[in-house]
């Protein structure tokens, strides 16, 4: 699923219509609420160790199970104790009163009533929804409002009507390229929750590993797995805990491409000769199903029989992207099959795989879903596709009446801004002219992790926070755009998800320090937190070796953040000053912040001694110090008054695109903002920085 | 198990003889081995992606487990992939051969051989030991030495030859007075495996918990745990997990005191009349069982007779603390006992208990173990006396012929600096004069973590870093007391320990920050960097109200490390400074820290203004601004070389001694170091400043 990717440094955006985000932008609430009316002058309502929810319907095992969730992070954000704050069943004297009109259904279903009401007021809260998967939804509002105050922890008063633009709000991880324990997963899941995310899409297997056990077919697991994947306890556990928190779990297991650890264990389902090896590089590889072969739909039945009783949910993911057809190609059989089935070419090969796969799929009750290519006219209406192509693609699968979502855009494995994905709406460019009907088809959409380079180490930190900027943008209404509180929010809601165990935060310095050998990292973090990845696909292209699913995981790049957030502050304060906008104190931020940048070049290179790691990221830092010398400069320019001369802005200028070239496979992000105050010392009209064709590819 | 408890600022210890530490100082082992050799000039092993292990005895499973736990290890520390690193059965071309003579016992055993020795050079590694149990302890030596290099990561070549001082050296979690889930114990077990540490002593009732599941008495965590207990499956789990890693477990169960859990359910147990509710508050009650009644001992043989069979440990603990005699006294009946078999006071019948107890103890095939006050003639010689009164108490014991193990001294909850732990050796004092028999009886000690005031975030940050120098003291030569080389491996081993997901240095930036709600932390960071919390029992007595088990642990004392390195390294600074050892920047330094405080006060003003628990430090932040300004005064009359005035110094000296004084329960640790600055500047001899009494009692 390769997507086309261009970036400049600084997404330009238009700020959109004013929301209710600026009326009460003490809120950290992410996804914004489609309706929130704050009263500032009234008292909030204090979270004292007697804190307790009161149940309306406490039969419903779900919705209790709620609460105990719900007190569980409480207790997780407030810092308290396990003992206290309580649940009653009776709502009388509770400070949250909880009331659900119907249990959720027994296996949570697309499109369930996620609405909810929630009234705070300085002597309690009230909570409705229609269903309890609505109360979920609600609590976590409420949780995200609590907040150290003057008396305390406590709840603004606040009134809030919420639901949900499009009711399918998903993350893909793929646990095929690198496999991710259960307790990444369950973490995730944590942050999913948080955010009102309600689909876990499981990629579980890949050319790299098959991550399920099978009991029917055990060698997939033995054979195609390296001994990593998840018993079918553990997808249950999974399972359940993800239904406690309103997810539902679809899992994929691709077809007929991407298949290269099923046949490790079962060479007969190919169409080449075995034997097979599990595949350790990375890419598009020649080995696929073979559609010809009856013994292939009977093992498939067989096999999604099985699976389809392992994951409860509706929809089962076949994948059937990215097939090269190359096996099918060199095999006369099956290219005699072709002809006597009057199929022209692979594409009408797998239309028919597909046809048969989505036939035993239905048989085993559930509804097919799979990537763009699995679209053809010959397929039934009420299948799924997920489109990584793009919004027309979409569009036109509406128009023929098929659902689909959107991942195009997505993919927070290609390191773009939170500002970037943020930006992609479901309904933009090709889906603008659907009719209202036509738009109904549109489910939402997924943000995807695919994971050549990630591992549980740092799979945390390439999801959050980004991903939240995703599930605003499918659950908050559409004119819900304004970029500058998205970031406020999410750098706020980046730290609120430590609460969680997610490790976006906290194995950064750890993984840094290792990389000095244990002394002292703060050098290399004062690099590492202005550089970010190379974008799109150039990781794989600047690699000095090609990469696979053996090559560590322990350089600069990764642990560099996919999206830096101190570039991305130190670039609105050069903005800011340029722009006039100038506040006490900005100047000596700018400068304070440049003469730091100049002078970490010493310490760093003591670093460098010892550590091959450092020593590849040294270009990086004397490119950084030259950045300060020259933002330096630049700001004694403006404050003289004088204009720069025209030598020393070619030969600055000229250091600022030195310094955006992509080195160690990293990008310096701070050359914007400099190049900016280097073109306005000597007069220029300042210009975004953009990124080299290497580095986005 | 009060203890006495005396600190001043900065403990003065004679730095001893020169030992291999500083010949050596390159490696950050701890505990230092008993001998190590390193070749300066060869070059080291390098850690590559084909890494092997070759092992000499394949077919001991503890050994392959040993192995692969290492290898899972060696990961961690590299940040390499789960596929990567071998085992091979074969020792011929691997890269570390291990050979271990003799399997280690099934059920880990008092004495078992630990010794080993390791010899790495440029080709590979060679450990060998005489048991399993050796290679373990190799096993960590190894990692320990693996460091990034210029080459990538490699071990330097190195002859270490090792064995422990000791046969005993544990850890104890209370697990009773707040309850702590099986991951806390579980990432604790794994950083003692790390500092080679051998006894979890698991510490699993009190007055506020019973932390069991008994299937013979299931109201003991029914009624007796808030719900908060292990299952006897989590129980085998941990006991399995801590046997790979070469740590036994011993149970506690503490009776007769301590034991107001056990009578909720269970109050016939008891020497007064129930109801019994669970305790919320801290300290010792009257609670106590009835050890004149014959129905107290068929409940304990039955439930020790069930406990013996869960805990294979040889050993088990009875506590046999603290019993105030209240309930005893007041019971006509037991009265009328005492008097029947000429028990003259409390201390008689509890003797007389114990005596009870330990045949059913070891009718179960058990040896007891219990704290100081078991200690009476009439008990066997093969018990296990566990000092909580010191070295004097138990050469006592040794002389007597009774086995101990010292705790005095070793106390972590008491928030002592780890210098001070790392001066108490088990045969100092009271013990020094010992045969070499009686010593003998002597087997070494244990750290302690008492529960009031630690939740399962903070925990660690009580534990670690500073158990890894009781760890040292009872693993090394008795030579081996160089403080500073001791703090320099301390904080890398307090880094390293990071890889094991332990949370001592990880939580504490989310824990500041929701104290700010979320917004930028950083001044609250500088001042909590720099405070201790008070000492000894001071918390309680400092309390506003009277803490409980329900009490939030949320505030800055609960973040703040138990010892400052901030504070100690600023400490070391200035003494290096004043004594004349200079070097260039460190006046710098010393400045540029004096400003950072003197100005931190404007900032964290902002985040008081929102937070109640910032409000509350905001006295320590004044004061902090205070030693800034006056420390920074000091260093322009030094810089001068002109003596301060009288009345300036007398100002300031109040300011040093007012800052010194605790306030929400903390202490401005810098409070020492700028008082010297002062002195200094006055021409008078600095003198370290001693903590008020009740910072400390």
């Amino acid at each position: 699923m390769r997507v086309l990717y261009i970036v400049v440094i600084i997404v330009a955006l238009a700020v959109s219509l004013t929301t209710d985000a600026e009326e009460t932008s003490s809120l950290h609430l992410m996804p914004w609420p489609a309706s929130v009316k704050t009263t500032a002058s009234s008292q909030p309502l204090l979270i004292q160790t007697s804190f307790t929810v009161g149940l309306h319907n406490a039969s419903d095992p779900t919705l209790r199970r709620a609460v105990e969730i719900f007190l569980t992070d409480l207790r997780r954000h407030t810092g308290s104790l396990p003992l206290d704050f309580n649940i009653s069943n009776d709502s009388g004297d509770a400070q949250l009163k909880v009331k659900s009109e119907h249990p959720s259904k027994p296996v949570q279903e697309l499109g369930e009533d996620e609405s909810y009401t929630l009234e705070v007021t300085s002597t309690g809260g009230e909570l409705s929804a229609p269903t309890t998967l609505g109360v979920m939804r609600g609590l976590q509002t409420f949780l995200q409002m609590v907040e150290i105050t003057p008396q305390g922890f406590a709840v603004p008063s606040v009134v809030i009507q919420d639901k949900p633009r499009f009711p399918w709000r998903g993350l893909m991880i793929d646990s095929g390229r690198h496999f991710m324990p259960v307790e990444v997963i369950k973490r995730n899941l944590d942050g999913m929750a948080a955010v009102k995310m309600n689909v876990f899409h499981w990629h579980l297997s890949e050319n790299q590993g098959f991550r399920v056990e099978s009991k029917r077919f055990p060698k997939l697991q033995e054979m195609g797995s390296d001994g990593l994947f998840y018993t079918q306890e553990q997808v249950r556990d999974v399972i359940a805990y993800a239904h406690e928190r309103g997810i539902r779990v679809i899992p994929e297991f691709d077809m007929p491409g991407h298949s290269t650890a099923w046949f490790v264990g079962y060479p007969d389902l190919a169409s080449a000769p075995g034997p097979y090896t599990i595949e350790r590089k990375w890419g598009v590889f020649d080995p696929a199903m073979d559609p010809t072969r009856e013994s292939t739909y009977k093992f498939l039945d067989e096999f999604i029989g099985e699976m389809a009783k392992l994951f409860p949910d509706q929809f089962f993911h076949i994948g059937g992207d990215e097939v090269n057809g190359k096996q099918w190609e060199a095999n006369p059989k099956i290219q005699q099959f072709m002809r006597a089935h009057s199929l022209k070419n692979n594409a009408d090969l797998q239309a028919y795989f597909n046809t048969r796969v989505q036939k035993i799929v239905a048989k085993h009750g559930k509804t097919m879903e799979g990537w763009d290519e699995i679209l053809r006219p010959d397929l039934p209406k009420t299948i799924v596709i997920q489109s990584w192509r793009g919004q027309k693609s979409l569009a036109d699968a509406a128009r023929q009446g098929y659902r689909g979502l959107l991942s195009s855009g997505y993919y927070l494995d290609l390191m773009g801004t939170a500002a970037s994905h943020y930006a992609v709406d479901p309904f933009a460019d090709g889906a603008a002219n659907l009719s209202d009907e036509e738009k109904q088809k549109i489910l939402g959409g997924e943000a995807c992790m695919w994971a050549e380079y990630v591992s549980p180490e740092n799979i945390d930190s390439r999801i959050w926070p980004r991903a939240a900027a995703i599930a605003e943008r499918l659950w908050s209404p559409q004119d819900v755009t304004d970029v500058n509180s998205m970031y406020a929010r999410m750098d706020h809601t980046s730290q609120w998800l430590d609460a969680y165990g997610l490790t976006h935060n906290t194995n950064y310095v750890p993984m840094l320090e290792r990389m000095t050998g244990g002394s002292d990292a703060a050098a290399l973090r004062t690099l590492a937190d202005i550089v970010e990845p190379v974008k799109g696909y150039a990781r794989e292209q600047l690699a000095a070796s090609e990469p696979t699913s053996l090559t560590p995981l322990n350089r600069v790049i990764d642990a560099a953040r996919p999206e830096s957030a101190t570039a991305r502050q130190f670039g609105e304060l050069v903005n800011n000053f340029l722009a006039g906008q100038i506040k006490p104190g900005m100047e000596l931020q700018i400068r304070s912040t440049l003469i730091s940048w100049r002078d970490n070049e010493l310490q760093l290179s003591a670093s460098a001694q010892s550590s091959s790691i450092v020593q590849e990221v040294m270009p990086l830092s004397h490119d950084l110090s030259a950045l300060g010398t020259a933002g330096l400069q630049a700001v004694d320019y403006l404050d003289r008054g004088q204009k720069a001369p025209d030598g020393w802005k070619a030969e600055q200028l000229a250091v600022a695109q030195r310094a955006i070239q992509p080195r160690a496979q990293l990008l310096l992000m701070v050359a914007g903002p400099v190049q900016k105050l280097i073109q306005a010392s000597a007069g220029e009209k300042p210009t975004d920085l953009v990124l080299p064709k290497n580095a986005s590819d």
